[in-house]
C-alpha cells in the first residue's frame, strides 16, 4: 500500500484520535521549558526527555544529545529509506518564551486548557500552545497516524527538536556543523510559521534574518543624587535615548550607515501579488489596538513586516523603576536592540555598523559594552523546488483553498544553516494565526489549526512519498 | 553696651569655654534620637526635653510642643525686642539619621569622642556630630556667650528645634501653619549647610525646587513578537526615546517651551564670585569617574549644579530586561522624569508644559498617562536683603576670607514655607565640610568648624543687632 493509498485511513485515524493528540500536547505544555532563563534548565532537560520518549513510541530511534546549552533531541526512522522519495529532516523546538508579565495571564501559563472564543472557536491556551510545541506536534501526530495505519512511516525521516530557539539557537549551529553527516538529508520541513488567515494556508518562502545586541552604558561609577549632581553629571539614560532616537530617520528608515546594503527591491509582479493581498492597517494592526503603520513611510504595510529590514528596541532599563519617586541619576543604563534582516544583508557587517553608530554617540568619559546574542542572515526558498509545488497542492486539498507563498517577518535562525551548511532547502509550513499571542500572555493555538495541521502534514508526507 | 561693643569679650568667652561647649554637645550626641525608626521615639522625646532644658539656662522661655510625630522645641527670648534690629527665628533639628550599617562605624555612633585626622585636625565623631546637633549648637553656644557677657541676648530670638527633619519634616508643615503668628519673625536663620571648603565660609542663597513626573506610554494592547509585527507596530520604547532625546537641545538646554520662564540671570558680581571659586570638572566630576560637564554648554559647572534648572530621566523601563534575548515589541514603556527648578519657575506650569511636550509627540493611536509625585518651588534669598550683606561681612571677619554665596542642589523642606507661609527670608549659614560623612558611618564635625562656627554666629548676631 502506498502512502497515497493509505491517506484516507490515516486522515480518519487523525480525526478519531484528536482527543488523545491534545492530551499528548498538554503533557508537553505542562513542562516549563523557558530556555532563556538559566533557572529553567532542568525543565528544558525534562522537555527533551519527554519528546525523545514520545518519538520512541512511534518508531524513532531517539537520543537526547547534550550541547553547551540545552540538549537537542534527535530521532531517526529509516522506514522509507528504500524509496526514491526525498529523505527529510523535520526541525522544531521544545523551548518556549518567558511568561512575564505573569499577571496578565488569565490562567497559569503552564496549565494548558481548552477555551472557547467567539462562541464556537475552540482554542488551546498555554505558553507554547502554538510556538512551537503545538506546531511541532502537528507533524509528530501525522507521523503517529501513519505508523498506526501502515505500521511504518512513509518517508525516511530525521527529527531534530532543539531547546534554544527562543534564545537564538545559540548552540545549534555548532551542533549542526558537528553532525552534518547524519543531519544532511534532501529537504528540511519546519512547522513554526503561520497561515495567511484562518482560511488560507501558506508556505513561507522567505524569512527575515536577525541581529540581536545588548548595549550597556556606564557614565558615573555609582548612582548619584540628582539634586547634587543634576546638570553636570552625564545621565546614561539620556545618552541611550539620544542613540535610540537617532536609529530611525523621520521617514521611518534606519539611519545606520550601510544598513540597506544587500536589500533588494522586489520584482514588480511579486510586489503586485503582495498588493493584491490587501493587508490593511485595520486588518493587521486593529486587533492589537493600533491603526497607524510605524515603519518606512513609502512602503506597503505588508512590505514593512516581511520584505523590509527593521531596527527595534526590545528592552530598556535604567535608574529607579519602582513605585514612587527617587531622585537618582543612575550610573548605568542598558538596552536590547535587534535588527530584522532581508535579502543579502550581512549580519556581522550590520552588527559592526551598529556598534560604530553607538560608539560615535557615547561621550568620551563614558563607556559602552556590547552583548552579542545571536545573528542569522535572511533566508529564501527557490520557487522551482518541486517539493514546494507538492506541498502547495496538499495544503490546497486539505483547506480547499489555494495556498499562498509569503515572506515572514520572524526568523528561525537555523534555517539559513540548513541551506549553507547542509545544502538543503526548507519548506516552512505552519498553522499559526495572527491572534495567537505568540510571545505574549495568554498564548493560544486554535484547535482547528492543530487538527487540520496534523491532517495537512499527513497529506504533505503522502505527496512527498508519491 | 551694644552687641558690637560686646563682641570682643563674647569671642573671648567662646574661646575660653570651648571645652564646656564640647561637653554640652557631647551630652546631646549621646541621645539616640533616630527619628525615622518608631522604636527610638522615647529617645527623640528625651532629646527634645534636653534641648528645651538647655535653652532655659540661657534665658529662653521654652516649651516642648507635641505633634502627631516627634515634638518640636520652641524657645522665646524677647531681650532684644525693643531694638530696631530684626526679630529672628532660628531653625534646627535634634533628630539624626539611622546608623546602619553599624559595622562600618569604627566606634559606637552614640559615644561621641574627639579624634585626630591628618596629624592635626581635631574632629568630633558621632552620629549627629555635624547634622544637625553640632551645627545647631554653634548657634546656641553663641547665644550663651552673649548671655554670659552682656546678661542678655542681642536680638529678639525664637528657637524652633524639630525632631523630624531626617524623615521629611512630616508634621512640621502643619505645625508652622498652625503657629504662624508666634513663628512669624523678620528673618529665619538655619545652620544645616556647608562651607565652600575648609577655608571659605559660605551662605546658601538658593535651593533648587523639584517637579517629579512619571510617563506611562501604551502602544499595542499587548507585547508583540518583533518578527511578526516589527516594522509596522509602534514601539513605545522608540516613542519614549524620541521624547526623552527631544528634552534637551544640542547646547544642553531644556527644550520644553516656556521652561526658562522665571529663571533669572545672576548679578554680575555674584557670577564673578562663582567663577572665582574655580570649580573644575576634575575636582567635581573626577571623584565619580567623569570629566565632561553634561549641562548647558554656555554655563559654568557651578551654575549647572546650583543656579540652573535641569531635566533628568531618573528611571526608564520597557520590554525585556532580563538575561539573554527576547524579540519582543512591548505594549508599554515607562519613564520617571524630574526637573530641578530655580528662581521663580512655577512647578505646576512646568508640569503642564512637560505634559504638553510629551502629548504632542505621542502618535495618535497610542496613549499616555502621567503620575504626579511631588513638586516644590525653588527657594532663594534676594541678593538685596540687607541681612545677607551683614552676614557675609561677619563671616569674612571671622574666616579672614570673603564669604561666597552659593546655590545648593538638595533641599531643606521647611525653608520654602518660611517664605510662603511666614513671609520671611532665610539665611542658610553652615560649617559642614564635604568630608563630614553626613548620613554615613563615622559622621564627624571638625572641632575648628564647631569653634569658629560659634564665633561666626556671635559675629552675625552682633552684625544683625547693629
Amino acid at each position: 500500500m502506498t502512502a497515497t493509498e493509505a491517506l484516507p485511513a490515516v486522515l480518519a485515524q487523525i480525526d478519531r484520535n484528536l482527543e488523545a493528540s491534545v492530551d499528548r500536547l498538554f503533557a508537553l505544555l505542562r513542562i516549563q521549558s523557558i530556555s532563556t532563563d538559566p533557572a529553567y534548565a532542568p525543565q528544558c532537560a525534562a522537555a527533551a526527555e519527554h519528546v525523545a520518549a514520545d518519538l520512541r513510541t512511534i518508531g524513532f530511534d531517539t537520543s537526547v544529545r547534550p550541547t553547551a546549552g540545552h540538549p537537542v533531541v534527535i530521532g531517526k526512522n529509516r522506514d522509507g529509506a528504500s524509496r526514491k522519495s526525498p529523505r527529510v529532516l523535520f526541525y522544531g523546538h521544545y523551548d518556549v518564551q518567558p511568561v512575564d508579565p505573569i499577571k496578565l495571564w488569565q490562567a497559569p501559563p503552564f496549565e494548558p486548557r481548552i477555551e472557547t472564543l467567539d462562541g464556537d472557536r475552540k482554542i488551546i491556551v498555554a505558553r507554547g500552545a502554538c510556538d512551537d510545541k503545538g506546531q511541532a506536534m502537528t507533524f509528530v501526530e501525522a507521523c503517529r497516524a501513519f505508523k498506526a495505519i501502515t505500521g511504518e512511516l512513509p518517508l525516511d525521516i530525521t527529527m531534530m527538536i532543539e531547546g534554544e530557539e527562543e534564545c537564538g539557537s545559540k548552540h545549534l549551529f555548532a551542533f549542526v556543523r558537528d553532525n552534518a553527516d547524519e543531519l544532511k538529508r534532501d529537504l528540511a520541513l519546519v512547522c513554526d510559521t503561520g497561515m495567511w488567515d484562518a482560511q488560507t494556508p501558506s508556505i513561507t518562502t522567505s524569512l527575515r534574518g536577525l541581529v540581536y545586541e545588548e548595549v550597556r552604558l556606564t557614565c558615573a561609577d555609582r548612582d548619584l543624587h540628582s539634586g547634587l549632581f543634576g546638570g553636570a553629571a552625564r545621565n546614561p539614560i539620556h545618552v541611550l535615548a539620544d542613540i535610540l532616537a537617532a536609529l530611525h530617520r523621520p521617514d521611518g528608515s534606519v539611519a545606520i550607515p550601510g544598513f540597506y546594503e544587500g536589500v533588494h527591491e522586489l520584482p514588480d509582479d511579486i510586489k503586485a501579488d503582495l498588493a493584491g493581498l490587501d493587508l490593511t492597517p485595520e486588518k493587521f494592526l486593529g486587533p492589537i489596538g493600533l491603526r497607524i503603520p510605524a515603519g518606512e513611510k513609502n512602503r506597503m504595510l505588508i512590505e514593512q513586516i516581511s520584505t523590509r529590514p527593521t531596527a527595534e528596541v526590545n528592552g530598556i532599563v535604567g535608574g529607579y523603576t519602582g513605585e514612587g519617586a527617587k531622585t537618582v541619576i543612575p550610573g548605568k543604563a542598558m538596552a536590547k536592540v535587534s535588527f530584522r534582516l532581508v535579502g543579502a544583508q550581512d549580519p556581522e557587517k550590520i552588527r559592526g555598523a551598529f556598534r560604530d553608530f553607538v560608539r560615535e554617540r557615547v561621550p568620551a568619559d563614558c563607556t559602552v559594552e556590547f552583548g552579542n546574542f545571536s545573528s542569522a542572515p535572511a533566508f529564501d526558498v527557490p520557487f522551482n523546488n518541486p517539493a514546494l509545488a507538492r506541498a502547495r497542492e496538499a495544503l490546497a486539498q486539505e483547506w480547499n483553498k489555494k495556498a499562498v507563498t509569503v515572506g515572514a517577518g520572524g526568523s528561525i535562525p537555523i534555517v539559513s544553516d540548513f541551506k549553507n551548511v547542509l545544502g538543503m532547502d526548507t519548506l516552512l509550513v505552519g498553522f499559526a494565526l495572527d491572534d495567537d499571542r505568540v510571545h505574549s500572555p495568554n498564548e493560544k493555538y486554535d484547535l482547528k489549526c492543530f487538527h487540520k495541521g496534523i491532517r495537512s502534514w499527513a497529506r504533505i508526507l503522502a505527496a512527498l512519498a508519491a
